[in-house]
Order: C-alpha cells, then structure tokens, then sequence
C-alpha cells in the first residue's frame, strides 16, 4: 500500500425527508447565500419552494443565479462569481446535479479572488479560499457532493478540464433519494457509467501491487451500482434502489477507493472530455464508449486484472485469465447497451470523421493533465478506432 | 436504507515515515501538548524520541501522562484530566494503541468541565467541548483513531463501559503501519478479532433489510483482515499485511460500514465487557469468545445473513441455508483458535463458576446501553453457557 492522506470532512445527510434540514445547517455559515441551480426541473418538482422555504424560515437572504447547463460552462460560472462579490454573499448552496455542484465550488473559488477561475483549473493558480458550499444533491453521479474535485467547460476553447484541490470539500451535503426518482432512464444509466468509470481508473492503472480491500471496495460498489440501476430501470420509484445507488455513487468518488493506491492515471476521462466538450454529450454517455474501449486496447497489453475485475464483479470464473477478461470487457459492453448508454461514436451521434479533430483536443488535454508521457497522439489516435 | 448523518472530520496520515508529520500538525491546534501514552514500549521502539523531536520543533511545550493501562482505567483518566486542567494544556496527543486514544478522548473532554468524565459514560451527561485530540496510532484494532468512540474501565466498580460523542473525533491520526512491526502475534490476534467484532454487531443485527453496498463492504474488510492477519503471522515485518491490517481495522469501525444500517446492537460487545472489565483480559481475546457463542445461539433463530455471511466471506458455497451458516460459525471459531485467541471461558482462564457473577455485570450494561429489553438475564445466562 502507498501513502496516503484521507482528510473529507464534508458532513453528509442522506434520506428522505432530510430538505428541510438545509436552512438549520445553512445558516452556520452565513447570513446571504447565492443559491445556484439549473432549469425549470427543480421548480416543477417542488423542491424549488422546500429549499426556499427552508432557507427564508432560517432568516438567510437569497440571491440567485439558475441556468447551470449539463456540462457547466465558464461564461456562466464568470456570471456567478460576478454576482457573488457584487452581493458579498456568505456561502454558495448549489441545488442540482454535478454540474451544479462543479460549478458551485467553482464560484466559490472565483469569489475569494481577483484572478480568473479558469486559472485554477488549468493548474495556472492555486486556490487561497474558498466560499463555503453547501449541496442538495438530485442526479448521483459524479461524487461532487463529497469530493475536491470540479469540472469546467471554456466554451470559447471548447476545452473541458476537471480539477482537485482540497478547499474543493462542500461542507454540508444533504442527499435525498426520493429527490431523485424523476432522474429518467437515460441519465441513470450515464450516471451510472459515470460513477463506474470513477472506480475503474484507480483500479485499473494503479502500480502498488497488493490492494485486497481497496480492491474488494470497488468490486463491490460496481456489483451494487450494477444492481441498483436495474432496479431503478425496472422500477424508478424503488426508493432502496435509488438509496444504494445514491449512496455508491458518492462513495465511488470521494477518495475512499483511491486511498493508499498511489498514482493513477485517468486514460477512460481523458478520452471522453472532449467528446462531451465538443458535442454536449452526457459524460456518461462518452465514458459508455471510451470504457469499453480503454479496456479492449487493455486485452493486448495485460489481462490480469481485468480477469480479476471480470471473476470478482462479474461473476465469470471459467477459462484462461484472457478468457476469463475477454469475456469481462464483452459483459461489461454489452450492459451499458442493455441499460442504453452509446458504446460506441454513431451510437451517440458522434461523426467518425471528426477523430483527427477530437484527437487535437486529447493532446491537449493529457499535456495539462500531465499524461501527454504516455497518451502520445498515436496512441489517443489507436484508442478512438476502437470507439468507431 | 435507513437514513443516517456521516460526518467523519478526522484527518489521516497514513504510511511509512510519517511520525515526524505531527510536530506540524499539532502546532495549528496550540502551544502546549498533554502526551498520552502507555509504558515503555515507545521509549524502547524509538517512536518516543521522534515523537518529542517532532514537537520540539515545532516549538511545542510538553506535559507527559504515561502509564495508560490496557483496559484504560477511570483513575488514571482523572488523573490525565487533573494535570490538563492545572497546566492549561491546548490540546492532547495519545500515543499508542486504542486504549491510550480512549483515555485521550476522556482526557480531552473531562478538562472542559467540572462534571465527573465517568458521568458522560454512564449516560449522565452530556459533553458540551473537548479539547482537540490528536493520535499516533501502534496498535490497530478499536478503530478509535477515527472514530466518535471511548471505553473506560472503572476499576471501583468493575464497569467497563463505551458510549459515543459527536465530539470524540480525533482532529488527526497518524498511522504509520511499520510502528505496528513490533505487536505480537497475542496482540495480532486479538486485534483482528477485535475488528473483526465492529464489523459484525451491525452486519448481524440490523434490519434495515437490502443492504448491497453496506453487506459487501463487510464481507471485503472481514477477508481483507483474516488475509492480512495470516500474512502477519506469518511474516511480522510484512509491510503490506500490516498496512491492509491497519487500514482496514479503522475503516471497520469509523461509520462506514454502518452508513444507512439504522439501529442496531452489541450484543457480542455486551458479552464481552464484562470479561476485560472483571478479568483484565484482552478485548479482542474476549470476544473471540463471545462472536461464537452469539452467533451459535444465532443459528437456532435465523440463519439467513450467517449463511451469507459464510457463502461471501468464507467461501462457503455448498449445502443448505442453514448447513452454510453452521458450517460459517464452526470455520470462524477455528479459525480464532487457529490465530491463538481463546474460544471458551476455559481457554481464557475465567472460571466457569463465575458465570453467574459475570451475569450481574452484564445485566448491569445491558440497562446501561438499553439493551436490558431483549438481553434479558435468563438470555444472558443462555449466552455465557455456550462460552463453556
């Protein structure tokens, strides 16, 4: 095992009926809050009128700034940081999805300083402070609700760049799973793809050698995440359904299942960013695609853990180790089509031709990232033939 | 799942080589340091020297309070809590196994307040503050270095008693898993069990009912100790073994695994309390007594989850519901016995005709900790019978 700091100290409140909870653990932070959210759906739902209600019955006044797209792009994050310092609020309260609660700790971020956010995420600056954030949490997918993490689109660049650090933590996260239940079939399964990727890229690229419970951790957040999305599928209003895969979903991303793993690289996200940067796809919608690609292009270099992903998550214990992964990646492939995430380009709409312009903005992206090392555009190039 | 609050503040540093951190990390949380620990066994290992070489540095002053016992006892709490209050220390630092970070804690909160520190034991009081509580950790097993947990033993009254507290936290932990080198295979053993123990009063008594992910992280912590205990024995100086170990006797027992669980009991830790607190045996030495016992009175009412239990973590995949989960419970109490943690009163040197005393005791905890309504005194008196 390698070393390790583990330091989240996000207070998470996960259940039904726990909304109202959020102006009692607002209002230790502050007295004005921005509250961030994205289109109508929060309002039709009803959980619009909760949040407010609950905030205005704990005395906080309430500035807002709606429209955060999927895929959260920096204009509107610039908008929000704006808005923030001219109204000198207190804490961010992002209401929504990942993108909400990237985009929430991003204005956090710009709101506590002179320099461009986008410096941040391009590794440029380093964060000094932060705002606090708060999170109610409605699509589980990406683990922002508990980690450092945050992830932009320039869409004047079209680059879309993902980013740690430590000061990223929300304080307050409240996790309702019944909040969840209009989360239709489509973005439960990118979602889910989502928080299976979040798992696979420590799993898979990580050199410490023997990992048995860091393992075993993420074998079984995929079987349950597995699971709990055909549950959902068959059923959306199953409420242990939603609950498990809220809960896998925050946990697949919050460092639990990377500490002590050592360095890993992010080969699956590097390859997907700029599908969702350039064509609006879903994140997980890319990664449906990139996934299986990654790992066929695996098959040919080593099969070990694959095999062991394969016995372990899978269930297929017979043949070879090849066998035994061949089979792991075929399985894997063929649920993300069952559960109806694109695996492959045409599937999502995504124009074969364009390969040589996606690739331009992978090189990039793995030069920031630092993987330009190993991911050289011939290998980025090699990897995309097999998302065709 | 049942709802639930996670909130887990404390900052681990985990790995070789990271004692000298805590000079660094002690001086945010003041000048003057209260430093637990127990006998000599840190001065002669070293881990003493670079500990006050640490703090030294950091220009920290330091009031020592060694001689914590195993089975830390209330006098020498009052004691901890007499010299915090007179030398108006910042802040403690325990150093050593979980009984030094138990005292710690009780330290920490007695030297805020005028109550007696048993009456926040015993139900009485509640804490309002504790001073921080910092931690090095050389023995794995209570997972109190992250956790809201402390047991005291009042040596007048032969009580052994826990409670939990939002305020037990420690700020920082840090676990360098090559200190551990020097435990004994006794102690080994009995920490495994130990960890063992906080994974199953929540595992087997619960009946929140579809617990995927809370199930399987149970299952992977139990096969992922019994592995790394084995490595242990085998080959003390293992570093990989006794990092696995570490890492996962504290995730046993930080509020993961019972995230979404709801209410629960402890029975096994009912049973044992009473064993340590009157015989000053070995925690984990008693419960390996009382797991089997528990759990072979189990196998009576509902073989369900022990079935699983023994399919998932040990393999047993042949014969019927309850053929599996007597086969279980028999492979886990070799398998005590084969690591040198007794099994039976006998083993442990307690006389069986203390039975009827050890009763009294543990009727006195079960009201203590409102279990009295279903561990009533003929149940308890079943129970330590089949401790014989």
């Amino acid at each position: 095992m390698k070393n390790f700091d583990f330091h989240v100290p996000t207070k998470i409140i996960f259940g039904e009926g726990t909304i109202p909870q959020i102006g009692n653990e607002a209002k230790a932070y502050g007295k004005k809050v921005l509250l961030v959210y994205g289109k109508a759906s929060i309002k039709k739902s009803g959980l619009y009128d909760k949040v407010i209600a609950s905030l205005e019955e704990a005395g906080l006044d309430i500035v807002e700034h709606p429209g955060v797209k999927p895929n959260p792009v920096l204009s509107h994050l610039h908008k929000g940081v704006e808005i923030a310092k001219k109204e000198k609020v207190d804490f961010v309260l992002g209401v929504g999805g990942g993108s909400v609660v990237d985009e929430s700790k991003g204005i956090a971020a710009g709101a506590m300083t002179d320099v461009d956010p986008w410096d941040f995420y391009i590794g440029k600056e380093d964060i000094k402070a932060t705002l606090p954030v708060l999170t109610i949490l409605t699509i589980p997918a990406t683990g922002s609700e508990m980690n450092n993490s945050s992830v932009i689109t320039n869409e004047e660049t079209k680059e879309k760049v993902g980013f740690l650090d430590g000061h990223l933590y929300p304080k307050v996260s409240i996790l309702d799973p019944s909040v969840t239940m209009t989360v239709g079939p489509d973005y439960t399964a990118y979602s889910a793809v989502d928080a299976i990727s979040h798992l696979f890229e420590g799993y898979f690229t990580n050199t410490a050698g023997w990992l048995p419970i860091q393992d075993r951790l993420v074998e079984g957040l995929v079987k349950s995440i597995m699971e709990s999305t055909e549950i959902i599928l068959k059923d959306p209003e199953d409420y242990s359904g939603r609950a498990t895969f809220m809960w896998c979903a925050t946990l697949a991303w919050n460092g639990l299942c990377i500490a002590g793993i050592g360095d890993f690289a992010f080969p699956m996200h590097l390859l997907e960013h700029p599908l969702s940067g350039l064509y609006d796809i879903a994140h997980g919608a890319g990664l449906s695609i990139t996934i299986p690609a990654w790992l066929t292009w695996m098959l040919d270099k080593d099969t070990s853990k694959i095999a062991q992903f394969a016995e372990n998550a899978l269930g297929i214990n017979k043949g070879s180790q090849d066998r035994k992964a061949q089979k792991g990646v075929a399985a894997l492939k063929s649920w993300f089509e069952k559960i109806g995430s694109p695996t492959s380009f045409s599937a999502a709409g995504i124009p074969d031709s364009d390969i040589e312009n996606i690739t331009d903005f992978t090189v990039k992206l793995a030069k920031i990232w630092g993987m330009d090392g190993d991911y050289t555009r011939d290998k980025i190039i090699e990897l995309f033939k097999l998302c065709l």
